[in-house]
């Protein structure tokens, strides 16, 4: 089973989003054609990135015209299945849980956070951003009442493993982890961890350099 | 300037935080030294990858014996510049501005954010988790009186352009952009790109795979 989750172009992959947003701009516009080079400048890499980039979409372009527009988006959008909705409900409505259900990006890209979870019985039965908060208590019992895709994982770090059987065993095929825990998953069930520390990583190497040339 | 920040291996760099806490679990139980296999497994790649990624930070290891522990994890911290600490400021604490000053695995990798900045009058003179915050009309006055390495730009994106450009004046060289507006800096200034679409593809398109292979 994992082998046909397995995501090889993960790079490429990750930067679908730019390139969506870059030619949905574009179209909106009247554009139907753009060029690798305008889609490197844009993106901000180099044209021969955004050409392989392209050849995962399998879209061809012609030269001196460019790839026709409607068609990048059509192959985007199929190949991140983001044409459909994805029913979700995220679990701990905290400072972070809370600005994911602010986050209105993601509702555009297809995604409906249906509930919210948590402990604190200051936040149950009231609504965050639209989307009612309920009892964690009751998560194993509501979760058979709706056909959620997606479960986005906000609790402290130490109750991240427990929630997560709770939602395998409730038949969640997607987990978006937001806690700096390591899960135990079955095969047939997808997690991806999402943490500032990577990002965080990348910049400060980078304010590293900057600051050994200047000294030079 | 701009050829001596050019961060060549992306992806590994992105990993390094992962080792560091893995290895930092390993040295805190007494270990000395680790496999090429054992960190894979712990970080869930192939352990051909992991030889990759510790060419970078130029340790060798023995054969049967593993790589030393404290040397990965002191080049790692120095390749990163986490040594020392870096000050920064956070600029808009919404709802997602709160939920970074509430983020102390950042705090333990050396980031000290020393002051918030919000227009909404509310906010101000207070504390967010500990952190003061001012009135973004003195941004520019207070910023003078301050050693600032890094601003966290967590504003809404119409004034993330209009921000970046005080911060530019300034003097301050790393932005941090939580914003969804692509910035324009010098090229000298160094900006990273937050947001939760890239994660949210990669998810999508393995789910998308799943479903598809589920229905084979």
């Amino acid at each position: 089973m994992k082998r046909h989750t397995k995501i090889d172009k993960l790079p490429t992959v990750r930067r679908l989003p730019g390139y969506l947003s870059i030619l949905q701009k574009l179209s909106a516009t009247g554009e139907m054609f753009v060029s690798s080079s305008k889609l490197a400048e844009k993106m901000g890499i180099i044209p021969i990135l955004v050409r392989k980039d392209i050849e995962l979409i399998q879209v061809s372009g012609t030269p001196r015209i460019g790839y026709p527009i409607k068609l990048l988006i059509e192959r985007i959008e199929n190949y991140l299945g983001w044409g459909a909705s994805l029913d979700a409900v995220l679990i701990g409505a905290g400072q972070l849980g809370s600005s994911i259900l602010a986050n209105r990006e993601l509702n555009t890209l297809g995604l409906r956070i249906a509930a919210g979870f948590d402990n604190d019985s200051r936040k149950m039965k009231t609504s965050v951003h639209g989307v009612p908060i309920y009892d964690s208590a009751r998560l194993e019992e509501l979760l058979k009442t709706m056909h959620i895709g997606l479960a986005i994982l906000c609790v402290p770090a130490v109750y991240a493993q427990n929630v997560t059987d709770i939602l395998v065993a409730s038949g969640v095929k997607g987990i978006w982890n937001f806690t700096s825990a390591r899960l135990s998953v079955p095969e047939d069930v997808i997690t991806q961890k999402e943490d500032l520390t990577p990002g965080y990583a990348v910049l400060s190497a980078k304010l590293t350099r900057l600051q050994t040339s200047a000294c030079r």
